[in-house]
């Protein structure tokens, strides 16, 4: 993103720093909600994946979504569909979400009837590296169908996040991507980043990730 | 791209479209390289598509190719493999390539001695819209393992593009991905784009594809 480059740029980059803390604070200290980011390529999984993490909620957990994308509302209607409380964020020309717009998402939502908030980003492996949005953790959701050189090709990203997942194990064959090579790039660029393996379509791997996920909010920050 | 939205960045691309004005003047014209551009989603099958099209190229066809990277150099390297004159650009924090870093690229080419350029963009469906390269086309590869919405997604790249291709072709059920929508939103968001629907991976639908490239070669412009 060519704002990383100007002096300006570093500038924003700063203040858009200074705004993650401060959703952050707001959103997780004071309101205890657990926020969890999902990023990472196009097409990825990630709203599969965020589906099947609301489909195993208990009944009583109240969710929201923000979800980013470039035009449209075709996530934010797949959310519905699931009876929670989302808010589309329309990037336009905008590659990636920033700590802004999640600012502004937020009016839509009562944060003391909140206890879980998950945030889609755009598809984008490179730009939301810059744009942490004060989530408690940063999900990277990268799948074997965009080939085994997907780690090595974006290491910034992957050590910018506080896990990642290897999606759609189940059509590694059909593309002929070696996931044991792509845990190793994930071992190599980022030496102890969680990662996930999971078919998400059909949910499988997901109860681990999931049993993660619960570990963070049970730490609370 | 933040770029696009301050006055700096309006200056800075308006010097790029001129920039990429005189590379398809000097190129195109001067020499009567054929110069096309693959962008498209990560792992979308760029690489895989120009691969085959190198592949049929008749052999005594000059080919070069310049491609784009965040980070390694894994297509560039499966280039050589084909026996073409490679050069690999890392972009590093950029998520795109842009004219200034093609005309760098030129240095290790003779053009004297090339038939055909193609250049292949950082995996990216956002940014690189507004930073032509100056080719003859700019051909947007997206694939059915992105989601049959990737398309009504993503208008503005569409627009930006002189064809499409609808890779992976053959993985459509596999995500339950309807290749028919992704075409009817094409026609949707880019009347009269051309587009193309392929399994690059085995080659197939790749001939109709490199019919319409030789066309665009033999216009000359
Ligand atoms: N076979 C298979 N298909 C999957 C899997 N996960 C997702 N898909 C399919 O992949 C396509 C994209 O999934 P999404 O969940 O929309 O991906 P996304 O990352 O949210 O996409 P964007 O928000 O557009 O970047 C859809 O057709 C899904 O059905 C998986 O594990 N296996
Ligand atoms: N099954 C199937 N796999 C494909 C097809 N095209 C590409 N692939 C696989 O998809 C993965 C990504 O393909 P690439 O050609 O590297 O994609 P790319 O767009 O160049 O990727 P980046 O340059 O990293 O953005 C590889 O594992 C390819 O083998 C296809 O039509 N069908
Ligand atoms: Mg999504
Ligand atoms: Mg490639
Ligand atoms: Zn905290
Ligand atoms: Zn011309």
């Amino acid at each position: 993103d060519d704002a990383a480059e100007t002096a300006t740029g570093d500038d924003v980059l700063a203040e858009f720093r200074a705004q993650a803390r401060d959703l952050h604070e707001r959103l997780v200290h004071e309101h205890g909600v657990f926020v969890a980011e999902f990023l990472g390529a196009t097409g990825s999984g990630k709203t599969t994946l965020v589906e099947r993490l609301i489909e195993r909620a208990p009944a009583d957990e109240r969710i929201g979504v923000i979800v980013g994308d470039v035009a449209g509302d075709d996530d934010a209607s797949r959310y519905r569909d699931h009876g929670v409380a989302v808010t589309n964020v329309t990037t336009g020309k905008e590659c990636h979400l920033d700590p802004g717009l999640i600012e502004d998402a937020l009016a839509d939502f009562d944060l003391h009837a909140l206890d879980t908030l998950y945030v889609e980003n755009v598809g984008n492996m490179v730009c939301p590296a810059d744009f942490p949005l004060g989530a408690q953790l940063r999900v990277l959701v990268v799948s074997t169908t965009e080939g085994d050189d997907v780690v090595r090709k974006h290491p910034l990203l992957f050590q910018a996040c506080d896990a990642a997942v290897v999606n759609k194990a189940d059509l590694a064959d059909a593309v002929g991507a070696d996931i044991d090579r792509m845990a190793a790039d994930v071992a190599d660029v980022a030496p102890g980043l969680d990662l996930f393996r999971t078919s998400a379509r059909d949910g499988d791997g997901v109860e681990p990730l999931a049993s993660f996920l619960d570990g963070v909010r049970a730490d609370g920050h």
